[in-house]
C-alpha cells in the first residue's frame, strides 16, 4: 500500500496511516445501572455505590481503576505494555482520573470534553495508534451520580425535585484497549467536533444543549465520508436522552437527513425510564462508555452490527459559568467502528 | 527518507514521521506580568485585568481569544485553515477555554493537565501535525490570577496572607501555531509524563508537589534520547518557582544528573520576586506558555539557543480532593524545541 501524504478527509474527519483495532473493553457500573435493561451485560456491578471508599470522588476513581484492570485482563495486556492513557471525567480538575489512574504509572494525557470525553479519548487514542506512536494504548472515562450531583446540582441530602428534562448521571466507567494488532472491531475514522452554542440557558436540559452539536457533527461525518445514514447500522449518541433525541432528529430533518431509523442513544438504553424514574435518560461520560463496551461492542464483534457511528456529546458548563449567566454550549466527537471479518 | 514503522523512543518519548514546526506564537498578559522582567517581550499587556469583561472567568476567555488571534495574524493563517485546537486552562470544566475559543468554530480537543497543559497541548498538537493529520493546528493555554485564586484559594476580597512557598498565578495566555511548513523552530520530540505522588499535602507549596514529576520526566527524557544535560542549552520548567527549583536540582543530583548549569524556570523569570511580592514565583498554565512565546522562542528563532527542553509541570488537585485529604500529585510533559538553520 502506498504511503499517503495526509489523512484528513473533508472538513473535520480523519482516517489513519495504520489500522487501529479496539481489542478489548470493560464496563464497571453502580447498583442502579445494574438494575437497568443492560444490567446483564456489564462486567461488574457494585452494590455499594461508594465502592468501599470514603467519598463519591474516591468511589469514581475506584471505578476507573477497576475498569482499566478488567479491560487489560481481557486483552491479556500488562499495564507496563500500555504506552499512553487518554482519560477524563466530569469533575473539576479531572480528579477522578488523576487519583484513579495514578497507580498504573502509565504516561497520561488528561482530557476534558464533558460527556463527549468518551469520544474524545477514543479519537486521540486511535490517532496515536494509527500514526505508529504506540503499540497499545488505553482510553477511558467515568462519571458518578454522587460526585456529579454534588458538583453540578445539589448535594444528594438536599433531595431536590428534578424537571422531566433532567438526565440522571450514570455511575460507571468504560475502558478500551486499542492496538495495531488485528482484532474483531476496527476504528476506521473519526470526526472531531466544534463548540456549538444555540443559546440554551437551562442546565437541567442538557439534551437540548447537546443536540445541536450532535446534529452538526453527524451531518459533517456523513458529508466528509460521503455516506448516508443507512451506511451505518446504528448512529449512537451518548446521552441526549428522550428530549435531546427528538431535537436531534428534527434538526437533521431540516437538513434533509433522516436518521430516525438508525438512531439510538446510550442515555435512553441504559435505564428503564418508567420503572427507574430517571427522567429524560442517563448522562455523564460514563454513560456512553459503558454502553459502548457492554452493548454495542459485542454486537460489532459478532457481526450483528457491521458499522456504527458512535457520537458522545458534551455540555460545556460549570456551576461558575452557569451562575454567571453564560449559555450552555455543546460539543460532540464521533468515532466510526466496524466489524472485521476474521480470516479463515 | 525511508518510512519507519514506529516512532516511539525509550520508555516515554516520541519522534514524528513528518517534521513539525512552530511557525508562530503570541502572548497576552495582565498588568503585573507587564511590569515584570519580561514586560517588554509580551505581545499585549492589558492594563485592565478584567479585559473589559464582567467576570474573571470571562476575562480569562478573552485572554485565550486574543492570544490565538495574534498568533494567527503573525503566521498569516486564517482561522478556517486551522484544523484542530488543543487547549485547556485550570478552571473546573475548562470554561475559560470553551467560552474563549467557541467563536473560532475550529474542532477542539479540550485538555486538562493542570499547569502542565502547555506541554500536553504542544505534545498532542505536534503528534497531530507529525502524523499528517493536519497541515496547521494551534495549541494554547491560559490562567488568570483572579479566576484561579477564586477557585483554588480564597476570593481576592478576603485578602489572605500567603506563605513564602506559595506561587502567584500568572494572568496570561500563550498561543502556538504548528505546521509542517518549514519554520525557524522545530519540535523534534516529546516525552510524556506519568502521575508522580510523593505524598505532598500542602496546596500552598506547589513547587514541592511538582518537582518530583519534573525530575522523573527530565531523567527519562535524557535516557530516552541518550542525551546529557549539556545537550540542551536550557532545560526550562514551567512553574516550580524558587522552592521547587531547589528540590528539582537536588532530586536529579541524587540520580547523578546535574542540571544546575542549564536549568531555568518560567515561574522564576516572569516576576521580580523582591519588587513584586510574588512569593516563590509565577504559576498557572499561562505562565510557561507566555514565557515560552515571549522569551524562549525568539532566542530559538535567532539561534542564540540551539536546543531546549521545555517541561511544564502540573499539580493535580482540586479544592474537593484537597479538602477530602488527598495528596497533591504532580505530572510533567516535555517538548524538545530546536533552532532550524535556514537554507541560503
Amino acid at each position: 500500500m502506498p504511503v499517503k501524504e495526509n489523512y484528513y478527509i473533508g472538513e473535520q474527519s480523519l482516517t489513519f496511516p495504520k489500522d487501529v483495532y479496539l481489542i478489548s473493553s470493560a464496563s464497571v457500573v453502580g447498583k442502579k445501572e445494574g438494575e437497568g435493561p443492560l444490567g446483564g451485560a456489564f462486567d461488574m456491578i457494585c452494590e455499594d455505590d461508594k465502592f468501599g471508599e470514603e467519598t463519591w470522588e474516591m468511589a469514581e476513581s475506584a471505578l476507573q481503576k477497576e475498569a482499566l484492570a478488567l479491560a487489560l485482563g481481557k486483552a491479556d495486556v500488562k499495564p507496563e505494555d500500555v504506552r499512553y492513557l487518554f482519560a477524563g471525567d466530569l469533575l473539576g480538575q479531572n480528579i477522578a482520573t488523576s487519583f484513579g489512574l495514578m497507580d498504573y504509572e502509565i504516561p497520561l494525557f488528561g482530557l476534558y470534553g464533558a460527556c463527549s470525553t468518551a469520544g474524545e479519548s477514543l479519537s486521540l487514542a486511535a490517532m496515536c495508534v494509527g500514526a505508529g506512536y504506540a503499540k497499545i494504548v488505553a482510553a477511558l472515562t467515568s462519571s458518578h451520580f454522587g460526585s456529579a450531583e454534588k458538583q453540578f446540582r445539589f448535594p444528594l441530602e438536599y433531595a431536590n425535585q428534578r424537571p422531566v428534562s433532567a438526565t440522571w448521571t450514570v455511575t460507571g466507567s468504560g475502558a478500551f484497549i486499542l492496538s495495531g494488532k488485528k482484532g474483531k472491531v476496527r476504528i476506521t475514522g473519526i470526526t472531531t467536533g466544534k463548540i456549538i452554542d444555540m443559546g440554551i440557558k437551562d442546565s437541567m436540559n442538557m439534551g437540548a444543549a447537546m443536540a445541536p452539536a450532535a446534529a452538526d457533527l453527524i451531518a459533517q461525518n456523513l458529508e466528509d465520508f460521503k455516506r448516508k445514514p443507512s451506511d451505518y447500522d446504528k448512529i449512537v449518541t451518548g446521552d441526549l436522552g428522550y428530549v435531546g433525541q427528538e431535537i436531534l432528529i428534527n434538526l437533521l430533518q431540516q437538513k434533509k437527513i433522516d436518521i430516525s431509523k438508525v438512531h439510538e442513544d446510550c442515555g435512553i438504553l441504559i435505564y428503564d425510564k418508567d420503572k427507574q424514574g430517571t427522567g429524560s435518560g442517563g448522562s455523564g461520560c460514563g454513560c456512553s462508555a459503558v454502553t459502548l463496551s457492554a452493548h454495542y461492542l459485542p454486537l460489532l464483534e459478532e457481526g450483528s452490527l457491521r458499522r456504527i457511528l458512535f457520537v458522545p456529546t458534551g455540555a460545556l458548563l460549570s456551576t461558575v459559568s452557569f451562575n454567571e449567566g453564560q449559555n450552555v454550549p455543546g460539543i460532540a466527537h464521533a468515532v466510526v467502528l466496524e466489524h472485521m471479518e476474521q480470516e479463515g
